[in-house]
């Protein structure tokens, strides 16, 4: 039978379709008895290091939050980068083998790609990548997906809109390659200077993905079933002008929502600035805020299925 | 039945008598019941988010000593200023709607005036204000009256003299006020730099309280119930000079307590400096350190009152 | 009976030994529980507070692990150097007088020689050294003598051998004074410049204690049962020349084991840098992870102590 008990949750496209189907079916639960106002204690005496070497504050309380309702506890290392260990020159290898001495389970949020898996090298308790660099994250793709789910009742045959930063946007990347399982129509909504990696385009296709590449918003928000927002962050560009004349092009408004369908559901990964104005969040399909709160819930099962206690 | 389930507490004027009552003796009743050595488990599976902009480790190890005293667990954001949401430009209205799904009540500390209410816009859940720059700080005003009530037995019919820093000192400002409903008589004691702003003063007269002005705390020290010292701070002054010519103006010693009554009672919200020696400490009436004791069960019954678990 | 109830821990040398019985009897006890996959709950609605006034991540975690495994709870300040306490001028008598009204036992972490006992001094709770600068680290010399012991069936007539800064090791110096109960043989092993202070070897000597001081690893190596090592920290150096030549000294590898007895035992405080070889991890006698994770039962067993609840 299926099931995550010891493993690692390092990367959003280690997970086969089963795999995936038992996170999603465990958030499920966690959901329904969360509503009914129920309480969980399935991981009481269990304890969760949160080790983040780069400040990250909605991951890192949402993976203490789902800890905390599953009965368990917390060790939280909020600035590992200024830890002792770490300015001393200890490896993550190292860290590893000692964090596996104070809890049963670890989530680490660092700036260089690979450092998830060096940490779970060493340690011998299941590792959560929360975050490395340009890498992986996939607990936010995860919530991604449950949240389709939820808004949408279904996964399959919707076809979803990526607009903002496609090219640098960590959590894009991990998301589209998980909804092909589901045979998702593509829309990538991007000035050219931000468009999508040319191999992610070009491995969604191969695999049979319809995937449509425009800079035009207007143009397909009529035929979105999803539209997900990301931030287009000033720190991407050299020069502060292209920022400035690019940053105000995929603004969703309710003059935008008028041209789109009327069960269109809306996401962002949060945080959002500009991007999304405050009116829509009246809009019965902003789903930002609960995708949030769905956060809590996608990293309630994981947690408790790789430490086997569901 | 007056309650405050699903209340923001973000000022101390906020409360109506029937609800200062309420806190007051719900406070009471943890007080006996810790005393006894019993133990409270009424906010078991909930958890307080505590969101400091700023550093006042005072106030929130004591709102987390309270969640924690009543079987309740914390997400604790220390240096909430360098999160990467607020770096990232959120609003605090949108960090509102994500806490509300992390944490079943929140704690906010700012440096902006405004900011909790702000927070508590966004929030669904209760948000409780730990001071907002030079704006409310209720929770602090409450431990006062609940420090005075039990040290002395009553909070009717006293003479409470301030002394200090009563122009920049926020918790002075919410202390005057609530104190004015039980009849207080006052003495504001300050060099005429950091004398009581005069819109409290007068709003203060206008509802009857009788408040006498001086900058001679020994002429008003024999016909002071409590004495309420706040401390003279350094970052107030332009000119360091006057910082210094003004710092030692009000030092609370052994010679100054043989002229005032014997069962005076001396408070002070902490850190003090040099403005009461140590020799009082030993002084049966120095309830200084008590006052912050008081502090966790005052914020453990707004916990357990907002949250509607008692 | 001995007991340790209500008492401060605040020196390695401050145990007779039915005292450092104790404490490891009770630390092998939770070992039992815990190694069956049992859980404690004796520090229910008991909270620790660990005041670092510098970062110690290991130390903290450890403790913070150890009150969470009991069932306790935690109030965390992992930068008190920049509390907002601390800044004002606060005296850390003033913050034991507050901390005592907060949690049940408190661990303080400081830069400073006698600060731990100055937080003592005012606080009426238990209080643990969790180092304070060249001064005192007692559970780490605990954790070190519980590693000693389980990992060698017994603490009597052994050969040990500290090698590597004798000269600033606050852990060598705590350690040593207590093998001296158990009639160990001593090896020191250093470079001149970081040889163990003088006044320590004679006191050793003083009180019947075999000691050979060399700078040669290998000439003692065959003879050594339990070889501690410690890293040579560049901080120390005026001269990065000087720190060049001498880190590279006293590496251990395989090709020194290969001199060694087949049972040897290699211990290290951590973090490692480059002093033991990665490839070492692998020899069934390299303890040093399993002697952190020691430090967990070790500091459930003084916690437990303190507080009465063993």
């Amino acid at each position: 039978m299926t099931n995550l008990v010891g493993k690692d949750i390092l990367a959003a496209d280690q997970f086969n379709m089963a795999e995936l189907e038992l996170i999603l079916q465990t958030a499920r639960q966690f959901d329904t008895i969360s509503s009914a106002g129920g309480t969980l204690d399935l991981m009481r005496n269990m304890i969760l290091a949160t080790l983040f070497y780069e400040p990250s504050t909605r991951t890192r309380l949402s993976f203490e939050s789902a800890i905390l309702r599953l009965g368990g506890s917390v060790l939280s290392v909020a600035e590992a980068k200024t830890s002792s260990s770490a300015a001393k020159g200890e490896t993550l290898y190292d860290t590893g083998k000692m964090i596996e001495g104070y809890a049963h389970v670890a989530v680490i949020r660092h700036p260089i790609v690979g450092s998830a898996r060096e940490l779970a090298d060493g340690a011998s308790i299941p590792v959560i990548n929360g975050g490395d660099g340009a890498g992986q994250h996939p607990s936010q793709a995860l919530l991604d997906l449950y949240t389709i789910q939820k808004e949408k009742g279904r996964l399959e045959e919707l076809t979803v809109t990526l607009v903002g930063d496609l090219r640098y946007g960590r959590t894009v990347h991990s998301l589209a390659p998980l909804l092909q399982h589901f045979g998702t129509r593509f829309n990538f909504v991007a000035p050219s200077e931000l468009a999508m990696p040319a191999e992610i385009t070009a491995g969604l296709r191969a695999k049979g993905a319809e995937v449509t590449e425009t800079s035009d918003l207007a143009a397909v928000i009529g035929q979105t079933d999803v539209l997900y927002v990301t931030r287009i962050q000033k720190e991407r560009f050299a020069d502060p002008a292209q920022y400035e004349a690019l940053k105000g092009a995929y603004v969703v408004n309710n003059a935008l929502l008028q041209q789109a369908k009327p069960d269109l559901t809306i996401m962002h990964p949060l945080p959002r600035v500009d991007e999304i104005a405050k009116e829509v969040d009246a809009y019965e399909g902003a789903a930002y805020f609960r995708q949030a709160a769905n956060g809590v819930l996608v990293r309630m099962a994981l947690l408790a299925l790789v430490t086997g206690k569901i």
